[in-house]
């Protein structure tokens, strides 16, 4: 292949162990000389169309899970608060990030990671416009602009397109990551995808 | 505490990453000091109690677990060759591995390891009492005696309150992994564990 693959990374940002991969995933490709791409999707409708369900569904996994959210990112040396809400509605801000990827693609990274940040670390709310401006204006970002674009018809689509790609992909939790046409799903495989990119298939 | 934890190792033969956690498990126990605790159970009735479900069962995550299975194997530089029966009632090996904790403890981790290299490596049956006592003869263990334990009525009995352990301890999925007090669920949470037995709680 002539292009330098990029490592597709699909997350919902109401899924803690996203954040603890957003957290990881840039050093992963700078080591397999990759790029990541920011793919945002909603994970209730990739729930509902696969028919898998988040670990807090699950009464024994969700007591179990509730201590290994915390405790997996302080293995990574990441701060994880239990957010107020839980599960949110990440529809404002994947609009946002989708609008950042089309004007300023390079700034994307940082934004996902700011944005969970505010959720997952600082206690802000990301759910709503006034939420996701404030976050995206504390990074010098046009926050006003991202904001708006939870009522722009284009990104709207893009929005609802992006979600049935990361369905078609085989998507069925989160995060998943796509490189080479491997799959990698949940944080505990980035491992696997850092050898998958440094050395090579296995 | 005054004595030593041991690290109790909840699986069940049929699941693939507890035979991947299997074989690491030791090197993990002795990094911490600690002896494991082998601890058949029967996911099947964990999953029914329980409301949680196999990775199979679910058509998405079926068709991406069936290439992470062996991948995860190799990962680890372990062979993994997918069983023509799947998943496999583990009833009548569990019954012999708790026969041989009564009487032969310290054989009991290279009793599972070889079980679990009967069914994943090697294509063997480890669902018969024939086969359970072909693998315990080719490690020069008491065949006849370990498959005689699927008709002792102490040791079912024994079986049963196992897997009632299982469920009581909080079990929804296999390997399952606790060490004073806290839980590790997945091959993918040893990392975790060999911190916790090394350093210390997190």
């Amino acid at each position: 292949m002539a292009t330098k693959q990029t490592i597709d990374f699909y997350f919902d940002l109401t899924s803690p162990y996203s954040y603890v991969a957003a957290e990881q995933i840039e050093a992963i490709a700078q080591a397999g000389n990759r790029t990541v791409n920011y793919k945002p999707t909603l994970l209730g409708f990739v729930f509902k169309s696969t028919g898998n369900s988040a670990p807090m569904m699950n009464p024994a996994k969700g007591k179990y899970s509730i201590k290994d959210f915390p405790r997996t990112a302080r293995f990574y040396g990441l701060e994880l608060n239990w957010p107020k809400q839980f599960p949110i509605n990440a529809t404002v801000a994947s609009r946002a990030i989708l609008k950042l990827k089309a004007t300023q693609p390079e700034k994307v990274g940082d934004f996902v990671r700011a944005l969970y940040r505010a959720y997952f670390v600082t206690g802000g709310d990301i759910t709503s416009e006034e939420g996701v401006k404030a976050v995206a204006d504390a990074m010098g970002l046009d926050g006003a602009a991202l904001a708006a674009a939870n009522n722009d018809e284009a990104i709207k689509e893009q929005m609802k397109a992006a979600v049935q790609e990361s369905i078609d992909i085989g998507m069925f939790g989160a995060p998943y990551c796509v490189v080479d046409g491997e799959a990698f799903w949940g944080q505990d495989r980035l491992d696997q995808l850092r050898k998958w990119v440094v050395e090579g298939p296995f």
